[in-house]
């Protein structure tokens, strides 16, 4: 095709594309008021113009992974959450105790878009040749702000969805995905050469459970109910241990021992597991060296917290020598430190699995409006095993 | 001097020191019983011989830090300990709580030798130059075991104190100094520019304080009493925190705003101190930037727990965003970290400024019998400041 009927079709197809798009749609909105009350409601916001290399993503799948929460609701107390306004335009609220106040001095008064990942269809485009290339392609976008009707996001941000990919399969393309890969490149960076994890019948613990199966990984999974144990082994899980089970410590050291995971992925943070984790890496380390040291073993052992399930304070028994560390582990300063040419891998990883090692599954599919009602909240605010929900703007 | 003369001389020096050594000598060693006690009691040992490469060392002086302790009494229950034996040759018991037993394990039913570091006269030695070279000589050691009369070690492992140092000044010599050093370089290569140090009015806070001042490196000390604060005020020291004091969260954070310390050496390791250090590291880093970020700041915030004064478990609040960590640090893994040639700098550099900066005080002196008294025991026992004792194994 010569360069002028290139140029002559983009234009009428980002025309095309735009008048069909309203000059203005809905955006969620978490506020904290100044009066210790949490107010979620949706605004109308102006949809805007692509620019040059933008473009703008129609949303039609957006989920509540538990890192959305805190920014939703941050701390505040959801059992006394009163729901008012009309059907269409409810307004949560609920009150917000003093210590979760505390934590959001810097946000209070400021009206703050939610939701860090989601796909689309993308129903305008700028100039630029990445921007009209995507024009009427489904992609993913972690771009936060996208319980959104539309969201305007540069081209190379985008994640391009293979050919045929419902929205739906590719909204939750990037934080589990990317959070499970980069558990398996933290383990190789920090010479460790298999792996614990927590909570690990969640979306994410089975989506780490089908990586570590297919690259060999020795994964040690930690749940708390035996419907969970099933499930991970009915996925070819090797090892799974249930913390609620007198014989915990015994399983978890001697799953620990077989494997040599030395590192630990925890998502519940508060209470006691870290340390329980810690102690059984000691003992795993201990029985297989000879003689005594008073300061312990000198293996190195790492529990990385990266989830909050529980809130309450961590407790560490430093029963396990002095070779210990616990800290906390978040994606995108692990994205910063392995660079954009390593993130783009990953990222097309995750494209080409998205049915398969890296899909998604939820509970549920709730209109913006429907993602406000206490019903709802209620259930996708427990994040219990199972119950992910996926928020779809363009539900009435 | 030809070479002849040389080793006529050494050897006739070497048979002399020899003459003067008994066959055997008295040693320190602890012992954790099947059945829960504790002892510990004076051995007779054969005093070797030294080797190619070996020197015999009288021992002089050797302190108890709290690292000793540990080694020495085993979580023993001391204030039910019970002196039996002679004067001169006291044997202590205490019970073991359970709790502790279990962590004893790897020791019970062997005697252990005890005493990290010393000092005192090399008397004989072993045919190479190198240790034909100490003979005669005040050596400062760290080969454990020092609880002594005489030990004997590889020559390399000695280093010589400057010509006139006594004994009991180069005792210190290794873990304190080598420790505060540590902390410095540590601080460099992890990219952190202050710290924040507590129990600071230690011995070895007070030597951190010294190095810290000299080398210009902003230091947060953080004391639990009023006499603590002044004595590192008088020695110099600019941030001086006490955390009995209701002001304490908002003095600290004060602190380091403005010496944007973000790595702690914490010697008590369990409680709330830790966590707190955390919280005010990142009040003052969120301070310092604009902006809310529900994963708090950027600023990777560590404290290094590397003392148990407080044995009970370290509870944190996770208060402060994801970017942090605890873990343990010891001495001799950093060491290994480091390398030879860097540790034999760095131990010049204590040779150097063991009268000044690497000075240590004790409270007083005790016999290896004057060890094992109960009220010997309660004082050196505490870790208090100020209550540093040396054991002084040529005392009767």
């Amino acid at each position: 095709m010569p360069p002028e009927e290139i140029a002559r079709e983009t234009t009428t197809k980002g025309r095309l594309m735009a008048e069909q798009t309203p000059s203005e749609g809905l955006q969620l909105r978490s506020l904290v008021r100044a009066d210790q009350v949490l107010e979620v409601f949706l605004e109308t916001v102006a949809v805007p113009e692509p620019g040059p290399g933008e473009v703008l993503v129609r949303v039609e799948a957006a989920p509540v992974n538990p890192s959305d929460l805190g920014l939703l609701f941050g701390g505040a107390d959801l059992a006394a959450a009163v729901v008012t306004g009309s059907g269409e335009r409810p307004v949560l609220t609920a009150p917000i105790p003093d210590a979760a106040m505390r934590a959001l001095a810097g946000r209070t008064g400021t009206p703050m878009p939610a939701g860090n990942e989601g796909a689309g269809t993308v129903v305008a485009a700028g100039p630029s040749a990445e921007a009209q290339a995507l024009l009427g392609k489904t992609v993913a976008v972690a771009g936060g702000a996208m319980y959104s009707q539309y969201r305007l996001v540069n081209a190379v941000a985008c994640l391009q969805l293979p050919d045929g990919t419902p929205a739906i399969d590719g909204a939750s393309s990037f934080v589990n995905p990317m959070t499970v890969l980069g558990m398996v490149e933290t383990m190789r960076m920090e010479g460790h050469t298999a792996l614990v994890h927590t909570a690990a019948a969640s979306n994410l613990g089975q989506m780490l459970n089908r990586l570590c199966v297919e690259e060999q990984i020795p994964l040690v999974n930690i749940v708390r109910k035996q419907a969970d144990e099933e499930l991970l082994r009915s996925a070819g899980a090797t090892y799974v241990c249930n913390s609620a089970a007198p014989e915990f410590a015994g399983d978890l050291t001697a799953a620990l021992r077989e494997t040599g995971a030395t590192l630990a992925f925890d998502a519940i943070g508060g209470g006691k597991l870290a340390s329980q984790i810690l102690t059984c890496m000691e003992a795993a380390a201990s029985a297989a060296s000879a003689g005594y040291s008073r300061y312990g073993s000198a293996v190195h052992k790492q529990v990385y917290i990266y989830g909050s399930l529980d809130r309450g304070p961590t407790e560490l028994a430093r029963s396990y020598g002095m070779a210990w560390g616990v800290g906390g582990w978040l994606l995108t300063p692990f994205l910063q430190k392995i660079g954009p040419a390593e993130v783009a891998r990953l990222r097309s990883r995750v494209a080409a699995g998205l049915a398969t090692t890296f899909a998604s599954s939820y509970a549920g599919q709730m209109s913006l409006a429907g993602a406000l009602q206490p019903a709802a909240v209620a259930q996708y605010g427990r994040m219990a095993t199972g119950s992910k929900y996926v928020i779809v703007p363009t539900l009435r």
